[in-house]
């Protein structure tokens, strides 16, 4: 089995799963408890908390929050700020968000709330101009994913924050970073974040766990009502095993940072030069630059991407043509309709998610075997004259 | 170390974490997934549903979503139903709920909603005439426990859900079972209940999972907008090891539940009957039948519990004097205050709470060494004269 779909779940790190272990089996205590049982469950927290500071760059551990995923923080995140302050009813988001993030705004339209939704170019790169344009003292929330979960393109996160407070200070910034965690530098400071959500399972620990960062100047109200944890902004009993992995996850992460850049990098590359010239009717659906480095999202054109997954699954290489929460659904990618991929290539598109796991032997084998596949594929399209033309094209 | 603290969380049973192994390390695919390889974890999560609508006696799986916690479960079913009709502005609750749903209830009190707090007996049981008189046509939801987590004292859920019936056919029914779940038996259509919250923790899974049974008839608006999972009830990744986890649990809960019954509540019983007997500054604070098996609360007359609990926990013994959640307030319990426990001993009252995993040598230990700690706390009570009077009386 060969697993190119980092970006819809990963592999737990087994180091991941030995530092939870302790938790699962002697480890148990409540860690709000008072007797000294508790006390290594509660430290174990507090360090995890140090881990997660350090991991986002936050100034101050109070201001990391943990929650069951990256949905919640998001939830959490984008009702909290606008519950908190309701004055406020204008929002400002991308069209290329995650479904999570995109199917909350549409809630919030029908609950009175108006949302723009700022485009993007054919590489995927953000309209800052649109986005300046936006900006009013209303607008109580900008919401923009720092890395893409289908193109892995990045957004240029400190310039935007930059155009958001010259332009309205009191506009609140929240990052959607779960993509972005583990891939490239997170640095909630230096790039003027005020709020930023991470999720666990998509760099190497258990899916159920995530973080929000919110800066000791941002004031929320909180989505799980009840208990104190989490210094009253999410209650519930602290998932301490997950907690402890997610901060172990994220010590790797960093120590791993390099070798996502420049190994996981060279794989993606090898990937995808080799599909770009042994496939004729491929393309690529961004630019070459400005994308983390594990993901390539390329068009097969005249073909149907669920085919293609259909023989990749059969031969046991994983890769998916969308996010995950919205497969199944026939619609082509939201996120590739707003870079105007061409009809032609969108409903063939396919995203390849690599990552520190995914060995050189492994690509050998995907590189020979797409060709095959999408020569078997393109034989019984129905486009075989536009097929011949692109052909004779290239 | 001997755990008397199961009501604050219990711990992993090893067939639990041995259950949950396989998707934290070789089945780790996200089940949204198309291909083949995601195929075990969708089936694992299906099949998990199958057992957590059998654990409540659900009519059909459709009905049991899947959460990250008791505090989200309840959080989900109020403010669910709440948000769904927003034409219905009151709610009648009980005195003695967990703080989480207090908290909760005082948040929603502050935006406009009439809440109702009825009231328990000094045995703990409900005002049933109370609660009648409450209900109107404007009430949206009656939210009471099944189970109490500091004495243990059951509700008659049954004869409350008739008695919502039959004054207000359309006032929805929430049922917090996280203190009942895996100590009797639930059954949410024998006793006509709209919406039930459980914790995984409370029963032997880890921390970090719960479920939340909404019957098909009540529509809820979600608390976690986003993905599709969970029917659009609850977006965010399945935590798959942990859903199965708590599914382990919920089977070895309905295998043990007789185990509870007898044997379980065969020790409480022993300890508590010793206790009292031994300690002439004993009372049982609550009535002796109408209790989950693993429970008893006692109050120690002029002395205080922080003491005492510290006292045990150098001797390596975990109990508590309220909920985790609210440890370290030294505000006496809530729930005791409601029953009119008198003040001389609310300071003083312990809960202990057994499980599966207590043995006979832990509760000798224990009954061996409770006179021993009471009596050193009472030798230093500033109310020497009260106690001289109550050794007497006895």
């Amino acid at each position: 089995m060969i697993y190119l779909d980092n970006n819809a779940t990963t592999k737990v790190d087994e180091r991941v799963l030995d530092a939870m272990m302790p938790y699962f089996k002697e480890e148990y205590a409540n860690p709000s408890s008072m007797y000294n049982f508790s006390k290594k469950a509660s430290n174990a927290l507090k360090e995890a908390r140090g881990v997660l500071k350090d991991f986002l760059n936050a100034k101050d551990e109070k201001e990391i929050i943990f929650t069951s995923c990256g949905s919640e923080s998001a939830n959490t995140a984008i009702k909290g700020v606008l519950n908190y302050n309701k004055s406020k009813k204008h929002i400002i988001t991308t069209k290329v968000e995650h479904p999570c993030v995109l199917n909350l705004y549409q809630t919030l339209e029908k609950q009175g709330y108006k949302v723009d939704y700022i485009g993007v170019n054919s590489n995927g790169d953000l309209d800052l101009e649109q986005l300046e344009a936006a900006i009013t003292p209303d607008t109580a929330l900008v919401s923009v994913m720092w890395a893409n979960n289908e193109t892995g393109v990045i957004f240029p996160i400190k310039k935007i924050s930059e155009i958001i407070k010259s332009k309205s200070p009191d506009t609140k910034f929240f990052v959607d970073a779960v993509q972005a965690a583990g891939k490239i530098p997170l640095d909630v400071q230096g790039n003027g974040i005020d709020l930023l959500g991470i999720s666990g399972h998509k760099f190497h620990a258990p899916k159920g766990v995530g973080a929000l960062y919110i800066n000791s100047k941002t004031l929320i109200t909180p989505l799980i009502v009840g208990g104190h944890q989490e210094r009253g902004k999410r209650a519930g009993t602290e998932n301490v095993p997950y907690i402890v992995g997610m901060s172990k996850a994220a010590e790797l992460a960093t120590d791993g940072l390099k070798y996502e850049l420049t190994e996981v990098k060279r794989l993606r590359d090898k990937l995808e030069k080799n599909i770009l010239k042994n496939i004729y009717n491929s393309r690529l659906n961004t630019g070459v630059s400005n994308r983390v480095p594990n993901t390539t999202n390329i068009g097969f054109e005249y073909v149907e991407g669920e085919l293609i997954l259909l023989h990749m699954s059969d031969l046991g290489i994983c890769a998916s043509s969308g996010s995950a929460c919205t497969s199944g659904s026939l619609e082509p990618s939201h996120v590739l309709r707003a870079m105007n991929v061409p009809f032609t290539a969108i409903h063939g598109s396919i995203r390849f998610s690599l990552s520190r796991f995914t060995t050189e032997k492994e690509i050998d084998y995907v590189c020979e075997k797409m060709p095959e596949i999408i020569e078997k594929i393109t034989a019984i399209s129905p486009y075989q004259e536009e097929l011949a033309a692109l052909k004779a094209h290239k």
